[in-house]
């Protein structure tokens, strides 16, 4: 096209975990992102500590430097990705992005919590945003949620479980009867904690996190000693159990609520949820966050809270929000329906899924055999089967679970089974979705 | 302020109920949203079908009309806010609005489900965009988080719970064990279903939904005679109760799903989930979409899905990005943190909640006295106490559900209750939130 816009430039600092992540996921659906964006992202340099070391992705050579300085001084970079966490080496970075009018990206909240005022106030004077998606709850899209879905409501709470980590312990713990030693231990085998695990099980990760969340919703920046923050160390697996005999469960929440006075309360604490209540659900290493405005009611965010994948899907949609910034006035395409990628709507009948399927039957002998080899002829199987004791005289139900198969053969299937004799009602036919 | 950019001046058509509760949202946040958003939002004209109704906002007489030509001719206004529901009117309206240039927003799912192909296009051709969060799921926002923060991902699938009739009547019937026609008339007394409750029950509501997202995530419009719409209506009881003895909640689901070949599924079937995935934990009138993108992974996103302020925090979250488009080329505040607009943080101590007490006691008759004298005095109450049976010799352990305290009266009591001679292991504390 003529008049295609010019490419993104990004200089990205950090080739970690997620810095590797976003390389790889901005180049596997480049051509998607471009066709939505209306933009080329083109990464120009890449800041790693040892450019030597072997890498999971395959970054070209004259990408790769190990002068963080590099991203700041080359002038054709728009925007710096910010993904070498730690604290003064990226405050260092962050602020000369922005004293150049470098647009940031960053993903670090350690970072933002201790230095968020400072941070914030040099990017109101440098007109040159700095987007943290990725600090907060991985690939949950909260912080973009609450800064412009929710901006018409005044946030009256938000309850989040927010660490990862914390969140499969303590699962691991209810689900498995697992004492607090053997779930950290399982947890540090499957990776999803560190061999020091301080950070994560004592709240403060959490915490940094609350202090973000405030920050969108209260406009301030507390301070870490404003806070109260309790880890997960000391729960024991006696207190779980009776949680559940009464009806709990327990998860570490990130608490942050206006109170009736206009105060700000922000804690970290291991607390008991009721079990019937959404948040209960969300087990394993996935996060959610529960926000209360006064307009919208209760919502949930709910997702990975970490990794590289999810937490690099976070850093795209900040270099598209950015993208859009630095474009023409028209900012991003919201409000219009992308363009055409994919192919055409598949037919009912050849849609594939679990089924169940009741049927009532003649009590008799020989009706699963007619029923079976109508299944089987046409080359569905039977998961399994009850066959419910209390019936009508004479008549018996039966409840089957079926295998994959295609809609359209399901719907032969039900049809040859109507017209059995031994058949005495419609049969019912529902589909088991898998998630 | 000198350089105040001028309000975004708002044409409402419809007074009914999203449309009066945007007006009143609008007047209860108007300092907040003009914080957050750098303008004013004022309401310039209302279109009614007749003006001299009575109803429950009070908007000044000079901004009624009856007539809808006069918010398109209104040179004035920036933005037609289409709330008047039903399709051929609204679908003249939004022309016209396009081809002056003016910004539409719209909660019409009907609307956009039938014409989006042709009104979308038009939006293209004049660079005026239709903002319609309010079309799908009322307060969560879906739309923004599809095009916005999933912009890197390829959506692999899309399962929603979105119409809070059917999920209503669906819950009740599993909760209560209530059949079909009693949970309607539930549903119907409580407002929850119209009268005449096809709409919602036949699963065309839905449909209509699924459209507009596939249409998102796969940027084509499907017709309705794509899709395969089964209702909630033939649903019997019997099905849910077996359903729930093999693990499963039945819920009505729309399906839109990216096949191997590339082709899109798109259906709307009442379906069998496992009962220990999130998603068949949202009961009520609650509506919930999961989301699978290819980078992001499983992803949910729930909220009330109707209902006159959802809905209305939806358009006010439209109207933000409305101004932004319309302001100079910052677009939104995104990447700033607002200023602040409330107090300072509470202390801990002086925060409130349930409790939950565990204490190891000596088994001796008196023992609960003198705890129960602690917590009176401290004016604690006990909700219930549970005294498992099994324990080692001569301790005994007590489980205590505490009624609202402040956390400080609370670590008082503690204190006091450690001290007891009674007591024969540091007392375990942790919160009962309430959600």
């Amino acid at each position: 096209m003529a008049d295609q816009p010019k490419p993104l430039r990004i200089g990205l600092a950090g080739l970690g975990n997620v810095g590797a992540g976003v390389y790889k996921n901005l180049l596997k659906n480049r051509s998607l992102l471009q066709e939505r964006t209306g933009r080329a992202m083109e990464i120009r340099k890449v800041a790693v500590r040892n450019p030597s070391k072997p890498r999971t992705v395959a970054v070209p050579d004259e990408l790769l430097t190990a002068n963080l300085d590099d991203l700041i001084e080359d002038g054709e970079i728009d925007i710096i990705v910010e993904l070498i966490g730690g604290i003064d080496q990226a405050f260092t970075l962050v602020k000369s992005a922005l004293e150049r009018k470098k647009i940031v990206v960053t993903g670090n909240k350690a970072l933002l919590a201790e230095h968020g005022k400072e941070l914030f106030a040099l990017a109101e004077k440098q007109k040159t945003p700095i987007y943290f998606e990725a600090a907060v709850a991985g690939g949950i899209p909260i912080i973009k949620t609450v800064q412009e879905s929710l901006v018409g409501n005044r946030i009256d709470s938000m309850i989040g479980i927010i660490n990862g980590t914390s969140n499969y312990i303590l699962t691991r713990m209810a689900e498995e009867g697992l004492d607090y030693p053997e779930a950290l231990k399982e947890a540090q085998d499957l990776g999803y904690a560190e061999a020091d695990p301080a950070l994560d099980v004592n709240g403060w990760d959490a915490a940094h996190k609350a202090i973000i969340l405030a920050s969108l919703s209260y406009g301030f920046w507390l301070r870490a000693e404003d806070i109260y923050v309790e880890g997960i160390q000391d729960v024991s697996l006696v207190d779980i159990l009776f949680a559940d005999s009464l009806g709990y469960t327990i998860k570490l929440l990130a608490v942050i609520r206006l109170d009736e006075s206009g105060g700000i309360e922000v804690r970290v604490q291991p607390s008991l949820i009721s079990n019937g209540h959404i948040l209960a659900s969300v087990n394993g290493v996935f996060n959610a966050i529960l926000v209360n405005g006064d307009v919208v009611g209760e919502t949930l965010f709910y997702g990975s809270g970490a990794g590289q994948d999810p937490t690099s899907s976070s850093v795209i949609s900040d270099l598209a929000d950015a993208a859009a910034r630095l474009g023409d006035c028209g900012g991003r395409r919201t409000g219009f329906v992308p363009h055409g990628l994919y192919g055409q709507p598949v037919a009912i009948d050849d849609t594939v899924s679990e089924y169940y399927l009741r049927l009532q039957v003649a009590d008799n002998p020989g009706v699963l055999a007619q029923i079976a080899t109508v299944l089987g002829n046409l080359d569905i199987g039977i998961s399994s089967m009850i066959q419910p004791e209390e019936h009508e005289e004479g008549i018996a139900p039966i409840v089957l679970m079926l295998h994959y198969a295609t809609f359209g053969r399901m719907k032969e299937a039900l049809r040859q089974i109507a017209d059995l004799d031994c058949v005495r009602a419609q049969p019912v036919l529902m589909r088991v979705e898998s998630l």
